[in-house]
């Protein structure tokens, strides 16, 4: 583009560099090990749910849904213990952690997370104009809560954080929310619900917490778009400000619709979730025989390395047989791969090829 | 709240004042005429489409969505006759207008906009910090173009505007985009589909055009969240910057699906379209015949006051027996009633209740 015509732009746009997903190719018999989708469907319970908020004819569409999604609100409300009014939706959890940022980070301080997490952080940072200081994971890519000890107008950590799968205590959880009490500090949980301890449980004690989770995951409705902020009632009103500045109605009534039978149908849930990680600890071990150094992981993915082996060529590798991983090529985490939790019959495709590479 | 908590929030977010959307009320035999809904279905094909998309007991759900959503793109780029770099998708167009006002206005000069139209304006300036000057309509509610010829940093106008329901005619807003050809000028069309003539023709010539569409009223897709804008490519890289900085997967699978099948089926989007603006003539007659006054609507609404009768007491008259339309508690416009055109049935019941209270 010639660059004059970006004299037509908001000064403000002209630095902006967006966040890149994971690619969505369009490859025959491609098995997709990158974006962290569920490997099952969703509860057979959502298709019904949605078919039948179409109304007859679809007629139900031509309505606008309910602002507030309050029969969405109540059934997460429900599963998780809370009271309504500590529930916040969105068009999933990245627009939930892009009010986020605007409700809570744009203070005079800067906001912290670590230095490898999340990469849509830093872009947050940059469309919402807020400062923010990496803090470095100690050599192990844990996180050093005691590094979080400096001045700040806010701390985001994904638990587990993510491209590494590695888990955040608890008690460290406490220790950031009570080094800081007149700061929002946002634990990311997308991937808590395959062996993490959510943080939800705090909230009752820590006026200064807000827990973001999505169904994109656990759920297996990545196709749905719905993220949740779990939090007191005082910082909910807060996003359900900048929601109501931003768009009234972010949830569609399918989304509404398919997210309820989801929540509804917790032994669905709980058995999804349990086989997933019997497969992650499987997987796990078949790597590790053929030699990869693999983090400990509490999520649907691992972060795996081979010490005689780039990580870039074997994701090249993998792609040529049609197998698609995760590689970031960026400091510290280069030699790694990120793979996506799938099944048997997946990881058994995944490791013949893996066989040959190494 | 106890307003000592709001220390938490971000300081900007205190002084929010969000935008209220049109009630969704729970009353037995409602007649909803208050949010400019379709009083039609969608074309039948969008129900097929979207439980097609569903997939194997709702298999496809567990995918993420295309974050480009280049299927319902090049569908919607057909039906327009546009390439489709000229086309931005959003979840509905709320979220297309926000992007909007991040993406071209913010800067140093204000922002044009009429003092009666769209309420949502005025909410993204304060959510983005954006300077604003009001615009007098002239006294029988249109545009005065002239008045626009002031400094500025661009322009948003409704057309038709709401919730006047009248239309600025090709010849003006050409006027608007020559009088500023180093600003962007949004015309924001939710309504254009009935008996407007759209911007869209205009857009080749003039590099600083953005049009706004929705399929929420003349597609009777208000439940499924699809918004549009048209312009020149190099203004939809800025709102794709915007938001691949924002979300990467606003739209569903569902909203993907379904849309596309609407822009598939033009005959019964004509055919609706028709019907309603015949359904509107026929509206106005009646309620002229009972003495309001109606502006010249080129909308699926009409404005209408009675010279004889306060317009907040039809409305709860109105209420009372389970009709709702939307008054506008504003200077200049509190005479009157913003009231959606419905199918000849409900007409009759609006009519048989306004004849008792007139």
């Amino acid at each position: 583009m010639n660059t004059d015509l970006q004299r037509f732009w908001s000064p403000s746009v002209r630095e902006l560099v967006p966040y890149v997903p994971g690619e969505q190719p369009k490859i025959n018999n491609l098995l997709k090990l990158n974006t962290n989708e569920s490997p099952f469907p969703p509860s057979p319970r959502v298709r019904e749910a949605i078919i039948a908020a179409l109304g007859q004819d679809g007629a139900d569409l031509r309505l606008y849904p309910d602002p507030d999604a309050t029969a969405l609100k109540a059934a997460i409300a429900t599963q998780q213990g809370l009271p309504m009014e500590q529930v916040f939706l969105g068009n999933g959890s990245d627009e939930v952690l892009a009010h986020i940022f605007v409700a809570f980070f744009k203070q005079a301080q800067p906001l912290l997370y670590p230095d490898i997490t999340y990469s849509f952080y830093p872009v947050y940072c940059q469309l919402f104009g807020v400062e923010c200081v990496q803090v470095p994971l100690a050599d192990d890519f844990s996180i050093d809560v005691s590094a979080y000890q400096q001045p700040c107008g806010g701390i985001i950590v994904a638990n587990p954080n993510a491209p590494t799968s590695v888990l955040l205590s608890l008690e460290g959880i406490k220790q950031l929310l009570e080094m800081h009490p007149d700061r929002v500090v946002v634990i990311d949980e997308a991937y808590i619900d395959f062996g993490g301890q959510s943080a939800v449980s705090l909230i009752d004690q820590y006026p200064n917490l807000v827990v973001c989770q999505t169904t994109s995951k656990s759920r297996a409705l990545a196709g749905l778009r719905i993220g949740m902020a779990f939090a007191q009632a005082h910082l909910i009103e807060a996003l359900e400000r900048v929601k109501n500045s931003f768009n009234s109605y972010p949830m569609d009534r399918m989304a509404i619709a398919g997210g309820i039978a989801s929540f509804e149908d917790q032994a669905y849930f709980e058995q999804t979730c349990a086989q997933l990680i019997a497969n992650r600890e499987d997987l796990v071990q078949q790597m590790q025989a053929l030699g990869f150094e693999i983090l400990p992981s509490a999520a649907n993915f691992i972060f795996a390395r081979h010490p005689q082996h780039a990580a870039v060529q074997l994701a090249q590798g993998l792609r040529e047989d049609g197998i698609i991983v995760r590689h970031f090529n960026k400091p510290r985490i280069s030699d790694y791969l990120r793979i996506t939790i799938g099944t048997s019959e997946q990881h058994a495709r995944l490791i013949a090829r893996l066989q040959q590479l190494v």
